[in-house]
Parts: structure tokens; C-alpha cells; sequence
């Protein structure tokens, strides 16, 4: 059996170096973000392509204790056959499947937060050598474009992954493994203590995975609370499975290579409308658990799983704010993308879109609602009128109620900019669609509401001091995961600066280049806040970690 | 008005040092525990006696929002007239009191970190400086001796106080203010954003006391709540108000000095039995709720204070496992100690003792549980036969549930050690009690269950392996603040750290000189773990305070 201490060390570097971004929030990424070549090698590529292939059609190599039969929940959003067979574990499996994932937990709790933290990098390091592999798993679950589903699902999510560990690593080791304690006396000898403080896993943890993003918006979970001790069972949604999947696999072959339970990490897989979740999230032994997902489902674990520590990331409506620009152009072009990414299937993507009805200044010139629009107009066609280039930003969109929703959305008020169908070059059966765009009016609600998918509000209001009060209500009742604001006005930037410190969402200022509010940077920016009701946790800051696990002292005589 | 600045300069040492003491865990205290003239000055105790005199039988000074009328609900456990009357607050003036604590919110938060930190310690350094004013206070609503109010009511409640306000701090500056992210791109210019992390807080804080030690379990909550940004009502027990009036009334003059609203900490007395606890705990602008007190409104409040971060400290079932020891007359004695000390009306006291009904290994040789006993009763005889003695630890017990208690716990089995009454040479009216010893049998569930006030159970069992089961048993079930262990043999007491880890127990071993399981040292010692049923934080670690505050981040192009 390979070392423990080899591994710490091997990795020891890699943590530093991650625990050094975490309080500098500079930029740093330790995984290579481009599916080139020139970094991962020429055969990788088709290496990758190969291993996803001669995944489909097979039963998923892996099992889970308390599983019956098997079952195959996925349809790719591209039209590809996956047809992967996982074992199906029914909600009367529940109970074997906790009692499973406790037998590991004295070892791996004993094994201590360095061993553990070494190991959890170390199933970081395999996920990332087989990214491309994982590429094709999550763009054929989640319908991402390729490179989207490289980038976000591979290296920003193994980034937020070792974010997690660092942090969680910080947390365990802020308290010392052991303490000389000598107390004066006024006369004699001190007393003396010699004292033990060793980190305990609160129990068996949930991560429950969403269909857009499972890995990213998982790996958080999953690697905090594993390095802080605590089993975790991976239940992925029924529509994206095979990335969770992989990641279970790589992980229980890492632990039983070291000697740890493989149950330690588990999947929980389920057909679609099984509610699996709900016995899982609330049996006694589950005392963690992540989600991400609808408010409605969040607010229900939030509310019901009382025996868990419950993260939840859930909706929330992004507003943003244009008061004037510098850069017309700029402006719409990076709001046509964060539109058009992943088919604005992205908690962060915005959605409501306030402009004074006078219009604002730019560099253009003043320029009215209708011309803004115009430009937001001509950004998208620019971006979105290839169709070889449009479905790369776009993907494709896997679920038939946002396509509904879609339709649903035109009629809700004037169009402004009409949605319409890409034909996907190489996938035919893909459903591509570009954003639409609706104006509706200030006081009808319904721009308030999240209408998840590619569908933008353009709300005429008195003037930004309005749109501010709007995007306050909105993000106060509603939540938001982000906001932005164009202004050139300082004084504007302080007061939407000061809305988002009331309202407790981050905000994103005249955004006219190629960083997009609704991508955040693993090391560097928080995803969420917690402070608002789109999610009660930060991706990730130290109140994320710090109570996945507890100190237990001993004491005596020295 | 004195300059932030300076504040922040004069208590930057000791804020430093505080870190370094949570850091390393040992022997640590801010404040002089001995109420000695060496170290205070020869009118300091006649001055500090004067000032509580002073109090008495007067309007305390200090206005609540929302209060109407005035009550005086406490009663000196010595019989002392306190009748301090302070300002009313009933159930219908909780909107109107929270209301007002958010006023100053805004203006608290954006001072920053640096600066609420040091009006915290600040506030501290002027509580420490009145430490006999409060000794006085604390002695005549809880019933403590006045050496244990000096002790625990003071230095120590102040050492616990800025204990968490260090790891408030260090969570507060985990992340930095800004950071200057470049982000290298393959060519050109790298991406280049300046960015700012906010911490704001969750809302308004309550803090719930308790009757028994009004100032330790309410000062860490209180103080990482105030630090942290969160406004702070306080609602004592209605029995125990003046000394978290002192307090209040304390942090409302720096506030105030500072330029800050004293709004920001308010006083929120009610009277026995009006439950005022509920319509504040559950207010929808109040995001965090600090509880000491009985386990089933604890559980009340986790279950229904939902708006909020509940941090609850309730109570459990504390066991003593005897194995064996090498010093019988120091165990008795450090036992007799402990469940004398404040009439055993401790959260940390002990209640069961455990003893294989074989009888134990000693450095007197093999003695049998009756022998035990006999040592127990022998030790208590020696530090409680003189009254004067005896009152200096024992206190004055002013619940008289405590004394119907007392007197049932009597017929619950046979009476190992019976209770007496201790007259009290300076207080007639003080009702005095020594601890009650019972023997049960292990089959009897009542030393399960907590019995709160001067009685032990001793439980005989088939040995040590069937002790520590019971002891497993009770601390998953009913929790435990404390358990200890007494054995010569380094596998017994392996065992035993390993039942503490898997039941979460902090535990402490063969203590047989003067520190007492029932005492744990801030800046060392962790009080709870958070990890059974007596409590759900600990006072204090990183998970304490990094959930009373969100960070907010707003990034634009450098």
C-alpha cells in the first residue's frame, strides 16, 4: 500500500500554494482552464473522446451498498445515446446505504486532517488528468458546449474543489493538534495540562447534485466535508449523472488504494421523480448536506432536514443596472454573452435588465431604451449569427420545460428581441435557441420571478435611483447569486456598491470586456453570498467549512 | 470625539496576543482572575461594593426602545433587596425595539473589522475595570460566592469574550479588504480587475442569558455578534439582569463615545414568565439567536427560530467513569470539589459516576464502591464541614426548584451522601446545600436524565467496558458539556478518548489536583463541541463566529 506520508508531502506544496490564494484572493487557478494541445498533449483528445466512448452502452463500473438492479436516468441533450447503467438505489435502500457509508468513518477520522487532505488532492490530480473524459461526460449531461463544459466542469470545478480543501484545511489545523498548558500559581508549581484536540466529522454527508452543473456546483460540498471526515454520499440528478459518477469512481479508487473504506464516497443514483433526496436528507445519520437546486426544494431541505447542517445554493433573479458606458459597444457585447452561455441556463446568468426610460449617456451619445436594445440586438446576431459559433457558446438544452418556459416567456410582453433556433452542425437532435428578450413594464411583477433559462426583461424605469430601488426589492425578496451596474458616474458605482452591502449580493462594475458577471473565479471571487435568499452559503468562504466538522479535547495531568 | 484610529493602535497588542493564544491553545488569560489588592488597589473591592450599593433600590440608567414602564424582577439568592428597576420590555414592543437596533447597522458595518474589534475590547477593557461592581452583581442574582463571580463572572466571562472576538477577527480578515486580480491571457494584456470584499453582517443578534451565568455564556455570543457587525439585543434571565445590564449599559457609553448609535447593544428585560424570548428569537430581522439555557427551548428554538442562526448551549448528563487511580484522596477530593462548586448548578458539573460494582484499583489498594463513596463523602466533609468555607464554594441556591429538586432526587434511590443545609454566617436567608450523593442502579434511566443542582448518581456496573457504554449511551442520547475518566491503565484511558471522539465529548483524565472537569480555561480549553445533544457550538472555534457575518464582493476593470 502506497504511503500516506508520501502523499502529504507530495501535495504539500500544491495545498500551500492554494492556501496562499485563499487569503490574497489574487489570481490563481492550479488546473490548466484550455483544452489545448499544447498543454495536455496531442492524444488527449481522442484519448478522452475514446474513454467516454467505451463508457456508453455498459454498466457503470461501481457499486453502491443498498442498491437494486440498475438504471440508466440520462439523455444527452446533443442526441446521443449515453445509456450507462448505474446501480439504482430505491429510497427503501436508503437505510443500508447511510449504515455503509459509517463503517469507514473512525479510520478515515483517525487518519487525521493532513492524510485526509492529502487525499482528497490526490483524487483531484486523477479527476484532472482525465478531464477530457469528464468534458464529454458533463457536455453530454448538461448540454454545455464543449469547451464550456472543459472549462467550468473540469478546471473551475476542480479549482473550487481545492478552494474547498484549502479552506477546510485552514479551519481544522486553526486549532493545534495538542497543547502544553501551564497555568502560574502564586506560590509552587504551575498547574499543568497536556491537552489533545482532535477534529471530528459531524457524520455522513448529502451532496445533491443539480442537472446544469454537477460538478461544479458539487465538488465544493463533496471535498469539504470529505477532508474534514465525514462520509459523503453523491446523489446526483437523474439527468446528470456520469460526471458525478466518474468522480465517485476516482475517488473510492484513491481511498482503497490508501487503505480507507471505498464507501467513504458513494453514489446514490435514482430515476427521475423519485425523490430520492428527501430520505436521504433526513435520516438521522446525515448531518451535512449540499444542495443545488430550485428555491422550492432548498427552502423544503432548509426547513425539514433539522437533523443537518443544510448548504443550500438555490435561484435567485440577477438584475442589472445601466445607468450610462463609456463602451456601448463593449457593454452589450458582454451582456449578449452572459446571456448566451449555456443557453443562460446558469444561476448566475442575468435576467432583469433596468434602463432609465430617458435613455443614457455613452460614448455614442445619448442613446434611448430602444437603442440600447438595438445594440444588445446586434451584439447578439454578431455573436450568435454562425451557427458553427453559436452552439459553442450556446450548448444545447437537454430539459423540455425550459424550452416550454421559453415559449411560454414571448407572450409575457413585448418581444424585443425574438429567441430563435440554431441547427446544432453535428448533433441534429440538439435544441439550440438564442435568448429572448421581453420588455415589460416596471410595475408588472414578473420580471421579480426567475424564468430559468434564455429569457432576458428589459424594465423601463423613472431613472437609476429607481432601477436601484427595484434591483434592492428584487434582490430582498427574490435573492440574486449576482448583479452588475454600468455607470461612468462615481457616485452611481458608491450607491449600487451600497445596495449590494444592504441587499448582501456582489456586484459586478462596467463589465465590458471578457470577464462575465456571471462567471466567477475559483481563489478569487465568492459565488454567492449567502446573505440574500438565493443561497445560505458562500462557494467559499470560511463559514462554508467551518462547521462541517467538530473539536473534541482531552485533558490530563502533564 | 476620540479617534477609531487610536483605539484601534491601543488595542492592537492585545488583540495580537489573543490570536497567538487561539492559535497555540495554551495557557492564556487577558484579565487577573484573583480579586487580590496586589493587583487591583486597596479601595477597589470597598469602591466596587460601594458602586453595586449604589445600584440598588434606583432606576437602572439606561433606556430601551420599545420598553414601556418599569420592572424589577431579581432577587439576591442571599436574601440581599436589589430592586433595580430597568425599562420593561413586553411582547408588543419587539418590533418597535428591533426596529431600532437596525438604525445603526450601516454606519457599524461600514467601520470595518479593525474598528469594531477594537470598541469590543474596548468596551472589555471598561468592563475588566469594574470588575468588583460586577462581582457584587453576578453574586446576587446567580447565588455564586463571590470569589467564583469575581472568577467566572469577570476575568474569565471577559477572557471567553475576547477569546471570540479574536477568532471573529481572524475570520473577519481570512479574506482581504481588496485584492488586484491579473488574470494572463495567451496574448495581449492580462485580464486585470480590482476587487473589494465587504464582511457584512447577518441582522440583528439576540442573546438569551441565563440565570446562572449570566455574563461567561452570554459574552461570547454577544461580543462576536457585536464585532462581527450585528446590532445586539440582550435579554437576560429576569433573574439574573444586573450583570448584562452593567454590561450593556458599558457598551452603550464606548458606542456612543465613538460616534456609533447605542442602539447597536440594548437591554431587554422582561418579566418572569412572559416568555419574551419567542416573539424576539422569532422576529424576521433578527438572523441570530445565542441561547444558554434548559435543552427543551433550546430545541424550541432550533426548530422554530428559522429566520435565524440558532447557537445553542443547553444541557446535558455529565458522566464520571472510575476505572481505577493511583491517587484515591485526589480524586475524592477534586470530585468533591466539582460537585460542590456553586451548588453543582454548572452545565459542566458532574452527575453520574460510573464504578465497576467490583470495586477499583488504588494506591490504597483494591477498594470497593462503598469505599469510594466513603473517600467522596470524606473529601466532602473536609471541604465543606466549616461554613464559612463551605458558602465561599457551595453559594446560595435561589431557584427553589433547585431545592424541590434536591429534595426529590433523595427518594429517587438509597442515599449514598445526604444533603444539608449550611447556614450562611453573613446571609441568613441564603439557602445553602451540600451536594446530595444517590445510589441507582444501572438500570434505573434516571441518572440518564439531567438533574440539575447539587446531586450526583453513583451507578455500579459490571466494569469499566460496561461504564463507558453507559457513558456512550447517555452522551448520544441526552449530551454531555463534560465527561471525565479515571484509570491507571494507558489502554482504559485510550478507550476512553476514543468513546469521547465517537460521541463528541470533550473529556478530561484523572484529575486529582485543583482543576476541575467543571472548569474550562478560554484561550485553551474548548466549553461544548457541538457534537451531541447539550449544545450545538463551542465556545468558542472557527465555526462560532464565521457564520455571524457574510463577505459581499464588488470587482471592476483595473
Amino acid at each position: 500500500m502506497p504511503e500516506l506520508n508520501a502523499l502529504v508531502a507530495q501535495h504539500a506544496a500544491g495545498l500551500d500554494r492554494a492556501r496562499e490564494a485563499i487569503r490574497s484572493r489574487d489570481y490563481f487557478s492550479a488546473y490548466a482552464e484550455s483544452p489545448s494541445t499544447r498543454v495536455w498533449g496531442e492524444a488527449a483528445p481522442t484519448d478522452g473522446l475514446a474513454a467516454f466512448e467505451a463508457l456508453r452502452h455498459k454498466p457503470f463500473p461501481l457499486d453502491t451498498p443498498g442498491a437494486a438492479g440498475t438504471i440508466a436516468p440520462e439523455r444527452s441533450p446533443y442526441g446521443l445515446e449515453l445509456a450507462v447503467d448505474y446501480p439504482h438505489v430505491h429510497n427503501d435502500g436508503v437505510d443500508t446505504l447511510v449504515a455503509a457509508a459509517k463503517i469507514g468513518l473512525p479510520q478515515w477520522r483517525d487518519a487525521g486532517p493532513a492524510a485526509r487532505t492529502a487525499v482528497g488532492i490526490e483524487i483531484l490530480a486523477r479527476i484532472n488528468a482525465r478531464s477530457f473524459e469528464f468534458a464529454h461526460a458533463v457536455m453530454h449531461t448538461t448540454g454545455q458546449p464543449f469547451v464550456m463544459a472543459f472549462q467550468a466542469g473540469c478546471a473551475h470545478a476542480q479549482d473550487r474543489a481545492l478552494e474547498a480543501i484549502a479552506y477546510a484545511y485552514d479551519a481544522m489545523t486553526q486549532a493545534p493538534r495538542s497543547a502544553s498548558w501551564e497555568k502560574p500559581r502564586g506560590k509552587g508549581e504551575p498547574q499543568r495540562l497536556a491537552k489533545t484536540f482532535t477534529v471530528v466529522p459531524r457524520g455522513v454527508a448529502l451532496v445533491i447534485g443539480c442537472a446544469t452543473f454537477p460538478t461544479w456546483n458539487s465538488y465544493p460540498g463533496l471535498f469539504a466535508s470529505l477532508v474534514t471526515g465525514n462520509p459523503v454520499i453523491v446523489k446526483p440528478h437523474p439527468r446528470a449523472v456520469l460526471p458525478l459518477a466518474l468522480t465517485v469512481a476516482v475517488a473510492r479508487d484513491v481511498l482503497t488504494e490508501y487503505g480507507f473504506d471505498p464507501n467513504l464516497v458513494t453514489l446514490a443514483v435514482e430515476d427521475v421523480g423519485q425523490a430520492l433526496a428527501t430520505p436521504l436528507a433526513t435520516h438521522p445519520d446525515v448531518r451535512i448536506v449540499d444542495y443545488t437546486g430550485s428555491s422550492g426544494y432548498g427552502e423544503w431541505l432548509e426547513a425539514n432536514a433539522r437533523q443537518a447542517r443544510v448548504f443550500t445554493e438555490k435561484a435567485g433573479v440577477n438584475c442589472v443596472v445601466v445607468d450610462s458606458t463609456d463602451n456601448l459597444s463593449g457593454l452589450a457585447a458582454n451582456l449578449a454573452f452572459s446571456l448566451s452561455l449555456c443557453s443562460g441556463q446558469m444561476c448566475t446568468t442575468p435576467q432583469t435588465i433596468l434602463i432609465p426610460r430617458s435613455g443614457i449617456d455613452t460614448d455614442q451619445g445619448h442613446r434611448s431604451v430602444d437603442d440600447v436594445i438595438a445594440a444588445l440586438a446586434a451584439a447578439l446576431e454578431g455573436l450568435l449569427g454562425e451557427p458553427a459559433r453559436a452552439v459553442n457558446i450556446l450548448g444545447a438544452i437537454g430539459d423540455d420545460e425550459v424550452l416550454h418556459r421559453l415559449e411560454r416567456a414571448a407572450k409575457l410582453g413585448d418581444v424585443a428581441i425574438a429567441s430563435r433556433a440554431v441547427d446544432h452542425p453535428e448533433f441534429a437532435a440538439a435544441a439550440v435557441r438564442t435568448p429572448l428578450v421581453v420588455r415589460l413594464a416596471v410595475d408588472d411583477d414578473t420580471y421579480a420571478r426567475e424564468c430559468f433559462g434564455p429569457v432576458a426583461f428589459v424594465v423601463e424605469t423613472d431613472g437609476t435611483p429607481a432601477s436601484l430601488d427595484v434591483w434592492r426589492r428584487v434582490a430582498t425578496e427574490r435573492g440574486s447569486l449576482t448583479a452588475s451596474i454600468y455607470s461612468t458616474d462615481a457616485d452611481v458605482l458608491a450607491a449600487a456598491e451600497n445596495v449590494a452591502l444592504d441587499v448582501g449580493v456582489s456586484i459586478s462594475c462596467n463589465l465590458t470586456d471578457d470577464v462575465y458577471v456571471n462567471q466567477t473565479a475559483a481563489f478569487s471571487d465568492f459565488h454567492g453570498t449567502g446573505a440574500n435568499p438565493a443561497a445560505n452559503a458562500s462557494l467559499t468562504d470560511v463559514a462554508f467549512v467551518a462547521d462541517r466538522f467538530r473539536i473534541v479535547e482531552s485533558r490530563r495531568p502533564a
